[in-house]
Formats: structure tokens, sequence, C-alpha cells
């Protein structure tokens, strides 16, 4: 037996019978990161962005509709402050959320140069554009940092505050993906007035999630403020500013816990079980806060017919529902799609169901056996429900 | 202003002037690996592989040629214990390991439908197999668990034992890439015995880095036994077990407390700061660790010429290599690709060359200030040299 001593400070090691050796390695990975409200964010008294560095360059990714309102107020503000920048803008959709579309980025930071540490690259955009220039700051010499500047409520409230990232592979979302947290991200509601009212209700579907899982005064505030919130697009500042601060922070007080989705039972699943097939069968027509509020709706069906909730919240789910002017039912949405669905979420969640159901509004469980029996029934119910509106 | 409490249990929140929130994200994310020594991996009384696990399937990703060889072997094993296993043999070299592979991969994986937590992933080939099944790996359903077997000296005491992962891009090396740590990395130096010279030389390259840079008795090993180690194959147990733990040992002491690279400053970059491009300019005539060596000799003529080490310790290490059967030079080993690799380098460390050289046999600094003209000069020293063998 040849017994070693390896000098180490740090790794643990251990010679085992026969000589064999065992190192154990262990480390602790601090991740921070900070998401603050800033308003007008490219005015040029508005010094945020900045970071107070004002000598290294900056790439900036752009969504090619957001380029088009503000690429020019964007530019003048590095202008104003000699900065160099680099502005891509990128056409983005579900369709172009491709590994392929990260390879064209990758090749335009190859062009450019990146530093690796200094040159933060800023993603000005809605969700499918953070979660593809997420994934690009991520793989790029195993990860670069990045700023993130979203520019739709579901952006706002959910793609851009967290810390995953991701592309589409065939029919499969978010197949590939990573997580990596920003530097920093900036909420500037301010973007929202230039919205339209389809994509408003699109990120209140992520509100509305909240709401039905873990916040009955949001839910509340939703029910009673849903009309002002849509047509104001968010720019009243005492209820919108109360809704955006109550949903992101809501938002992060589940994620920062389980940053790392190490726990598979996880409310922010809420809405996402079913709908990802339906969403990835409905493109481009369903966006995907529409989707998210038919699995809800359909979910909740479900938690009613087993009786964690009564008919009454149900149907104050479904009535708010549609008042945000969010579906709750889709043709696709069939018992065959819901168990195709089932199996897929099963291997995503490593072998059980691990579904948010509602037990009330404002609390949810977790359940590991829905059956394809009571799936054909919730559907049918919801059905039935639709056709009595 | 509006004054809002989060109900946050963890998620810090400052409320800034005018309303402003800020929230502050805040999370440890901790890994932890082993590394074992495991003679005769699948021979059947060998439980280490199974982990303890005789229900979950298999997934297994192994390289073509390894295959040809060991494959039958390797699922007579897994058959003997009854595990369900796919496997994949996978023909690899530099230029296939592209972004092209890995989704080819992912497909497979998908088609096999991969549980997300409980069927690892078990890699068995050299360096180039290991980074692209890692990166897999970590970018599947934003990461799986995967299994390390190392088959090649190079990834024994390198590629196989830390977390980093990648592909090439175009003709850069590793250009994308995650850090993804393994469940386990198995040593098994078995395997070697059917590796041929060049290969083993190949791996003694980055053993022969960290005597230099760091470990003066390991260098004294290899002056001793150089030999003996090329013909035994390592499989004479006392001097190449001391060697091997010894190499393992030193690798992982650098790379635990710096597992993500935020020190740029990095003693394992010694000879990995000219050599990417000559070995993406070579390929695939020149091996990975043969482009090491190059760099590793440059770099010591370098540093002899700064007087950092004496002429004695440069031809001390010059010897070593030859007596280990690798190059000190390339003919594709210019001045101007010495340039370009500098420019590059000082983007992939962050605006600074932090260039490792030895000073003196097993020590090492760095170093910011080297000068084209410097670089010129080293290099017609050592093509000197070179004639005067």
């Amino acid at each position: 037996m040849t017994k070693y001593n390896t000098n180490s400070r740090t790794v643990e090691l251990e010679v085992e019978d026969f000589g064999k050796c065992k190192w154990h390695v262990e480390a602790e990975k601090s991740v921070q990161y900070t998401v603050l409200e800033s308003y007008k964010l490219f005015d040029i008294e508005n010094r945020d962005i900045l970071l107070g560095h004002l000598n290294s360059r900056r790439f900036i990714i752009i969504d090619e509709q957001v380029n088009i309102r503000y690429g020019q107020r964007i530019e003048e503000y590095f202008d104003h402050y000699n900065l160099e920048c680099r502005f891509l803008p990128l056409e983005v959709s579900e369709q172009t959320k491709t590994i392929q579309t990260v390879l064209q980025l990758v090749e335009e930071l190859d062009n450019f140069g990146l530093l690796r540490r200094n040159e933060p690259i800023i993603a000005i955009g809605g969700g499918v554009l953070l979660d593809i220039v997420g994934l690009v700051a991520s793989l790029y010499r195993r990860g670069v940092p990045y700023i993130r500047v979203p520019t739709t409520l579901m952006a706002l409230i959910d793609a851009g505050i967290g810390v995953k990232t991701g592309v589409n592979f065939h029919t499969h979302k978010n197949r590939i993906g990573t997580y990596h947290a920003p530097q920093i991200t900036f909420i500037d509601k301010n973007f929202l007035k230039t919205l339209d009212q389809r994509h408003i209700c699109n990120g209140l579907a992520e509100i509305l999630k909240i709401g039905i899982v873990k916040d009955r005064t949001l839910f509340n505030l939703l029910e009673k403020y849903s009309t002002e919130l849509i047509t104001s697009k968010f720019q009243n500042p005492k209820i919108s500013d109360v809704i955006l601060q109550r949903s992101i922070g809501g938002m992060l007080e589940e994620l920062e816990p389980n940053l790392w989705e190490q726990q598979l039972y996880r409310l922010m699943d809420f809405g996402h079980s079913f709908s990802p097939k339906l969403e990835m069968s409905a493109i481009p027509k369903l966006l995907h806060g529409e989707a998210v509020a038919v699995d809800m709706a359909f979910s909740t069906v479900l938690a009613a017919e087993r009786n964690l909730i009564s008919t009454t919240d149900r149907d104050r789910i479904l009535r708010l529902t549609r008042l945000l002017k969010l579906p709750t039912t889709h043709k696709l949405f069939t018992p065959s799609l819901l168990f195709d669905s089932m199996h897929e979420i099963i291997k995503h969640r490593d072998g059980l169901q691990r579904l948010p159901l509602p037990i009330g509004i404002g609390q949810a469980d977790f359940f590991n056996d829905l059956t394809e029996q009571e799936i054909e029934a919730a559907s049918d119910t919801l059905q039935k429900l639709k056709e009595n509106e």
C-alpha cells in the first residue's frame, strides 16, 4: 500500500484499502444580484445603468421592436457618457429561440472581442430575448456578466428577475438552458406605456398565478383594479407600484431559497404543468401567459373536483381570469395533450407529478396522484363552465 | 412614496428614495464531488460505479474506440446487475467537439426520456468526450447528474477531475462551455494498458506542468522514471501510483479554491497561454499535451531570458520534455501566432496577461508585462537551442 500525502490545504484525501485514493472536492459558490426599480432608465440624469463604470465598453443586445421605439434614445444616452457601445438589434420569437441564435450571438461577441469580466452584455427586451441572451452570457467563455432590462410586463415580473436561461429544442420549451444570475435587473415600468394590451394581459397571467398560490391580497387587488391596470398600462403609480412590488417580491421569495431548483416541489410551477405543450403546439398564436392562464383554469377546476377549493373560489378565479382578458380554454388543450404533458412533467420533476393545486385563494399544495380519469372529468367540467358563461 | 413590505423571509428589500424598491437576492450553491481510484471498474466484483443504485436506468456515452475494446465487458457488467442501459458509442475529435454534437446527444436523451435527477449519464472516454458530455449534462433541463470515467492519461489527471465542460466554436478552443461538477469521477489506470505510447506522453505533458509550476518532487520523479512510466504505461504500481496521486492531488489543490475561476491568475494556465491557437491551427496533427509542451518549452525559455530561472533549470526542463517524447517547437509556433495568442489571452484573462512563468523548478509567478520584443527573442533562442540539441 502506497501511503501518500498530497500536502493539500483544502482537498480532503482518504487513502482507502489497497492504496485506493479518494479525494473530496467541496466548494461554495456565492451568487448575488440585485433587482432595482429605476424609472426612466435611459433619461440622461438617471445614471443607474452605468453602475459607476465610465470606461468599459458595452455590448447591447436589444429586441428589434424595442429598438425601433427606444433605440435612438438609448444610443444618445450612452453617447452622452462617451461610452463605446455595440448595438445589436435582434428579432426574437419562440421559433427563433434556438441554439442557432445563441451561436450567432457568440460570433458577434467574438467579433467585438468582449473582455471576460469587465464589459457586461446588456439585454433589453422581453422574456424570450432575456432567456436567449442569458444563455449566451452563461456559455461564452464559461460565463460573462450581463445586465437585464426587461421591457414587457411578463419579463418585469417573471423572466427578468430569476436566474434561468434557455432555448427551445424541437418542440420542447427551454429544453436546453442554464442557471446564470444577472449582475442586476432594472425594473422600469415606463416601458409598459408602449406595450399593447394583449402583452399587458400576458404578464398579468403570472401575477394572477402568484395571487392564487400564495398571496390572497394580491388576488383581491387584481379583482378590484383589473380594468384600471389594463387601461393605464401600469402607469398609475399607487396601484401599479403595489402590484408590481408585491409580484416581484413574492416571486423572489420563492426563487431565492431554491435558485437552482434543487427542490422540485415549486409553487411557481402552478400553471406550468400542462401549458408548455399547449404553448409549443399553438405557436405563434398563443402567448406564454395565455397558455399559463388556460393551465391555471384547468388546474383550478381539477382542485375544485377534488374539493380542495370551493366552487365559489373556483368561479372567482375563472372570473378574474376573464376580467384580465385571458383565455380559460383552448381547442388544442385536449385530454390527449394533457396526458402527454403529465408524462413529460414526470420526467422533468424526476419521477413524480409534484403538481401544485390551489387549496383556497392564496394557498396551494402538491399532489402526486392525479389520474387520467380526473383529467378527463375536469376537462369536461371546464368545457361546460365555458359554455355556460 | 409607497411604503411596502413584501413579507419576505429571505429576500432583503430596501425602499429607496421616491418609492424605488431594491431587492437583494443572495444564495450559496454548494458543490461536492468525489474523485475515486477504483481499479478494474467493470470487473463484476467491483460495485463502485453502481453507487448503490440497483433500480435506475443508465445512459452511457462511450468513446467509439473505447467501446470497441471494452464495450462488451461493460455491457456484461450492467447486464449482470440487471440494469437497463442505453449505450451510445460516439466518435469524437477536436473537429466534432461542437455544439452540433451536443444537440445530437440532447436528442438521444429526449428519445431515452431521461429522468431529471435519478438516471445519471455515464461518460466513458478521453478529455474531448468528457468535455462534450459534461456540457450536455449541464445544459439538458438546465443540468442533470453525470459520472465521469476517464480512459486516457490526459483525462485521468486533467479533463476528468475538474468541473469544466466545453466545445469549440470556429477556431476557438472551448469558447462555449460551463462549469458543471460530475457526481463522481473514477480513476482506473487499468484503461491505460491499451493506450498507445503517444497518448501516454500526451498526458505526461500535464503532469510535467504540475511538476514545473508547483511540485519539484514530482518533477524529480518524472526525471528519474520517465522511461519506466512510458514503457509500463503506468502499470507499475509503486511509481505510477505515486505519480498519479501526486498529479491528481496537486491539480485538485489548485482547482478546488477556484472552481469557477473567479481568480484569473491560475498556475494551471502554464502551458495554456500560447498553445490553444497552436493546437487549433495544427488540428488534427498535434495533440493537446503536445501543444502544451511546446508552449511550456517556450515559456521556460522566456523565463530564462528574464533571469527568472537559471539556464541549467531551463535545460533540465527542455531535456525532460524530450525524455517524455514531447515536442519543444513546432513550425506553426511563429512570433505572429504568439502575438495573436497574447491578444486573445488578454481578453480571456480580462484585460491582463496574467502569464504564469516558472521561477525555479516547482515554483511559478505571474507577469503582465511581456513585450513583443521578448516574444521574438525567446522564439529565436528556443530555435537555436533546438538546432544545437
